[in-house]
């Protein structure tokens, strides 16, 4: 399908949502690849089941602190020379881009890489969510390689990597990252048609806009647009239970950008049904809400905070004291959920000593 | 010439006085080299006139903090890798190696590489000294790019960057550097045949065994071996005065790892013929020695820190209180001296607030 202008909005909203507080500011996102759709551009995203397995295969993404990418900007030019980086590597073009994770930069930097570059976007990622590390996809656990990787940043500097591991990827590429200024256009997981086919979470481009367009159309006639949401999510094939699970005001922010992340903690006084306090700490996303010093959503599942009234999803580096939000928790895909996958973004991977147990059981 | 295992002592103790310091440990970069070539490896080392003007020249060097090195021990596997990450990026291979700068271990590495890959290696080097950071060589003060360049590590990781100049290319190399353990093997500053012949310290290899035979020859006849080397400096055509500009015991050293680079102050109180204190500040490379708070040689003039007996150059990271140490001066180069040159690696580009004064006026 080719993709319509019309489409963004719903698009950056549902991305946001998915990206459970990262991958990357929304309104900033759908501003560039507005962008780059009015100067002409066209954006085609094809199904999974349409890529030959042995089409040469390169995701693009942003990678760095949300705290900083609002402030330095990604641009087209620097997404675009990141995959140039891998393509002169493998001295051949790549058949499509995708993205690596859903969130609301993070699922538009490919559709703007594949409209500049004339190139198809396969509708599907590696999370069906956003994580703060590069190891931590689908891809990895399946054991696909992150690297040959690359970073490019607005100045013309380009680095290109190969890690003995993915985890070492991330080491070395953080530490570009951090020394490009804190944000980086990447290039990774380089793979076959027929990889992608395996690995992938499947339709999270077209989920992201079905999410949004269900907020908009409940806002629009009227509805409680957090309770739309969730029967969505509940009705799509993709994710497990959705279900809101705290209400109120934020009372609380910590905040800080280090070794290359935003990390912290919002702490929300319950309202209406909820009582007491349920605090969330975040790596880029949202990894754990707790509520009388017990785990009530943990990943990989999802924690999204929404704006109560609007159901607008805020993205950590929006987060605000006074806000008032409403947060849903949403089940992984079971393809995340095995011992395999929990190993490398579960609980665990995050430092967290609680063992994952899913929302809903 | 085929450089014979009888070389290497003298070719160690030579390169480790030019190298000011830093450089590398000449103990563990002959034992690397000795180690080859008794592998039947055959080690050739050509002039610079030798080399057709569109050879692609790839120099080799080990990258990060002394201290560190002498723990994290470098294996030809790694500096060999590096050599082939940027042959592989341009797509041919290189025709001969050559140092970047003269240090124990740096002198000994594109050796290293150049007998286990059966290429040349070029007598020549590009400060005919040692400098902490990657940008410090004469190819870049005439404009060479210091990038595509590449760092490879021991664990079979490797990068390729690209920056946009060579103080960007050190930063960012740096960041990897560390990421990489502090240490890193890499190949730097590709170059053509005819940009090697303009922009090189020639014959730095042979005058690194002509200066350790030097001191050897006039130990073996009873002779002073400082006095000896003061003379051979000073007769050769390479370098300016040199001069015996202290003598004393080290009564304090301060040393710290930071930024990747091993960074300190020798403190020595004079002895014989020379009274009150002298204080030398490393990064990596002796860059300042100062006595009563006024410059005595400051960069780009090496200072060298030998014993005062034997006359065996002592690396910084060797450096340890209670050593009884003759501090030998001598000037840079000329091609080192001049406005562009001390830009990139005058007293300034260290923080040092006095102006260049070469030594001997």
């Amino acid at each position: 399908m080719m993709l319509r202008i019309e489409n963004l909005d719903d698009l950056a909203r549902g991305a946001a949502f998915l990206g459970t507080g990262g991958g990357g500011n929304p309104y900033l996102g759908k501003l560039l690849l507005e962008r780059v759709m009015k100067d002409g551009f066209e954006v085609e995203v094809i199904g999974v089941d349409e890529v030959p397995d042995d089409a040469l295969v390169i995701p693009t993404a942003g990678m760095g602190a949300p705290t900083i990418s609002i402030e330095k900007l990604l641009v087209p030019d620097e997404n675009v020379r990141a995959l140039e980086c891998l393509e002169n590597f493998f001295g051949r073009p790549a058949y499509a881009t995708m993205p690596i994770e859903a969130g609301g930069t993070n699922s538009v930097v490919p559709l703007i890489v594949g409209a500049r570059r004339g190139i198809p976007v396969i509708d599907a990622d590696g999370m069906g969510r956003a994580f703060p590390e590069l190891q931590m996809v689908t891809f990895s656990v399946f054991g696909v390689r992150a690297s040959p990787m690359s970073l490019a940043d607005v100045h013309g500097n380009s680095v290109i990597l190969n890690a003995r591991d993915n985890a070492t990827a991330e080491w070395l590429a953080r530490g570009d990252c951090i020394r490009m200024g804190g944000h980086a256009a990447v290039a990774i997981y380089p793979m076959t048609g027929a990889e992608v086919k395996k690995y992938s979470i499947r339709r999270t481009l077209t989920l992201a806009i079905e999410i949004g367009q269900t907020i908009r159309e409940a806002r629009a006639r009227g509805g409680d647009p957090l309770e739309a949401l969730c029967r969505y999510l509940n009705e799509c094939d993709t994710y497990g239970d959705a279900r809101l699970i705290f209400e109120g005001k934020i009372v609380d922010m910590e905040r800080r950008t280090t070794r290359g992340f935003a990390v912290g903690r919002a702490t929300i006084a319950g309202a209406g049904d909820f009582s007491g306090r349920m605090e969330i700490d975040f790596q880029n996303e949202n990894l754990v809400a707790r509520q009388g010093g017990k785990n009530a959503v943990v990943v990989p599942d999802l924690i999204c905070i929404l704006d109560q009234d609007t159901a607008e999803p805020i993205t950590t580096e929006a987060l605000r004291y006074g806000q008032r939000v409403a947060v849903i928790g949403v089940g992984a895909p079971a393809i995340m959920c095995t011992p395999e996958a929990l190993a490398v973004f579960g609980p665990a991977a995050f430092g967290l000593d609680d063992p994952f147990e899913p929302i809903g059981g």
